[in-house]
């Protein structure tokens, strides 16, 4: 293990109804009114607006609303945000939804107590050093917001998908109440599946030094995952299945796979976050086209790790093996593996390759990361 | 899953010479003057006691020493510390030591902002509600004491070693050096390694439902600790192992192997108590007795999982073959795995079965823990 400072001060409240004493929590914290921001209108057709509104009036909390954030969410939308925020005065900010809701909150949180632009917090220009405490429901599992320090936002003009990552934005209380995730598509199921897998591998594979027991949770969160995601792909009623993905995908990102690992990075992500931005891709599904490209171009740098991975989840032997155990696994419960399921073709792949080199400056791995291995990867992927 | 409440708040600072900002921590807090608890005067040579006062001084940190914890330690020795905290007007512990050490702290923490006997918590008379806040340096990887709301102690008086559960005792930073553990001996080492392993396992065979994801995690640390107690045998200053033993040590009672966990008790805790409280015989030696009897006597109440722990910690097919392979690895390394081990006789046995049955009690398992269960249990530890 090499050193490390761990705080994680988020509250997890897992389980049925949870989301019934969003109010109590909120007003535990002192606070009496909240931007309450949330995606689509689906959660006022299916009650849980109803549910989360009875909780904060019991609780005499106001609200002010902030719905329309969508996938791969907007800067403009967190500008919003933040302007509402200021203008209301509010004293916290509760995000029901997924993980671009609560992206976009953390956001809203951290550039509401701040007087410059909030996207300098992602572009480095400024460091967050004070934040609104944010609160949510997580309705969709997968990205790990809802226990860690990071936030992916897109800046439409500029077509950047960049993040922050500052202890502020840890939330203070999430819910994770299973059932209120088992309306989400079977497509996004097991896009929601890639991400937790890409965020399971990026550290494994990459780091100058693995502790062995940090590799052994992960294996254990990515295998929960592919298990749980063919169970619910059967059966998208099983709550158990439901809670343990769920947990798994809490867990992937929630530092604790991270602990005492030395040198690593987020490759697939950064490559990703350049579909997303110019292609609007669903992050989850843009990450189980780049892992399988990524991992063919990279595993001789990393042998031994790719032969462990290839046993211990698949039963194969050889990194090869291993590799295309995980992408038949992908074609199989049905997340796209090849650029072309986007309707992305060879002629686009400059100006992918161009957006990821900016990212690349952005996540300090310009020198790995050069146009020509880019290239290669995308092509990979082809 | 099961519902459950997630919040750990401990700090945990992990790695080489982290102990020397203790004292930034505390003066951090607010916190002018501490109690400062160890246990022999062992740390007074080998330099930490010398660097934690420095840290100490640094900061303009007053403090009051209250050495001479013993192992299984003393509520006489916890009496003395909440006199010595409330007379001195210490504003916080700071507990320099092993598990015994920090437990004795907890419970002087707690019986510090409380008027009545400290005692009380421990029989359940009164619940703690309050409690001085708690910075240690864990000298022995073991009880996970350092990342947990737990603190067990001996009532030499009556013969009672129970324990309290809390979150007002959480750790506020607890430091995790390796480098700091590697004096132990290697009979200590073994013995703590049969304690994690018995933190392990409790939840993981009695639960009546029992997440997959938490058992890979519980075989995960199982695991560490079993390689990691053999590399440390033969080499005790391998950085790395050691780092590992003391991470899968905090991660094996932290609260994280128990999440969504329904229905478990802690059994093989319950019986080992009454051994260390009439024979003091360490803890973790006490345990590697009681688990393989137990298992014995218990197997066939939930067969699949004993299926599962042989076959996924020793390659074994059946029950009965994981039960001998780990008492098998008890004897290799050296934890007695015998009641005779301690010269405790079959005359002793009504003493222990008496003792035990009041735990039974205090557990709450008096209704499954008979005194003939008891006493069948014990015969096949002999």
């Amino acid at each position: 293990m090499r050193d490390f400072t761990y705080h994680n001060p988020t509250k997890i409240e897992f389980g049925r109804d949870k989301e019934k004493a969003i109010g109590d929590h909120i007003a535990a914290a002192g606070v009496s009114k909240v931007l309450l921001t949330f995606g689509s209108d689906r959660i006022k057709k299916d009650g849980l607006f109803d549910t989360v509104v009875a909780s904060l009036k019991a609780n005499n909390i106001e609200y002010v609303e902030l719905g329309g954030i969508v996938s791969n969410p907007l800067l403009s939308k967190v500008y919003e945000g933040v302007e509402a925020a200021k203008a209301e005065g509010v004293g916290a900010i509760l995000s029901v939804g997924g993980g671009s809701v609560l992206d976009s909150s953390k956001a809203i949180a951290a550039g509401s107590l701040y007087d410059g632009d909030v996207w300098d917090f992602f572009i480095g220009k400024s460091v967050i050093e004070k934040a609104l405490p944010v609160f949510d429901i997580i309705t969709l599992a997968a990205t790990g917001s809802e226990m860690n320090t990071y936030a992916v936002v897109t800046n439409e003009k500029t077509q950047q998908k960049f993040s922050i990552a500052s202890p502020h934005v840890y939330p203070k209380v999430s819910v994770v109440n299973p059932e209120l995730q088992k309306s989400v598509s079977k497509e996004y199921l097991v896009y929601s599946a890639a991400d937790i897998i890409a965020h399971s591998i990026e550290g494994y594979f990459t780091a100058s030094y693995h502790p062995d027991i940090i590799a052994k949770y992960i294996e254990a969160n990515i295998s929960t995952v592919m298990s749980t995601t063919e169970t619910l792909l059967a059966d998208p009623d099983d709550y158990d299945a439901r809670g343990e993905f769920a947990w798994a995908a809490t867990q992937a990102l929630n530092g604790t796979t991270t602990l005492g690992v030395a040198g690593y990075s987020f490759p697939n992500h950064m490559i990703e976050h350049s579909l997303s931005a110019l292609f609007n891709v669903a992050h989850g599904a843009g990450l189980s086209v780049i892992m399988p490209a990524w991992m063919k171009w990279y595993h001789k740098q990393n042998e031994a790790q790719f032969e462990r991975f290839a046993k211990n989840l698949f039963g194969k032997s050889t990194a090869m093996e291993g590799i295309e155990a995980l992408e038949q696994w992908f074609d199989k419960v049905g997340t796209p593996t090849k650029l072309s399921q986007f309707s992305i073709k060879e002629s686009d792949i400059d100006a992918i390759v161009e957006n990821a080199a900016a990212n690349a400056k952005m996540f300090g791995l310009a020198d790995t990361y050069t146009e020509d291995v880019l290239r290669t990867i995308l092509k990979l992927a082809l």
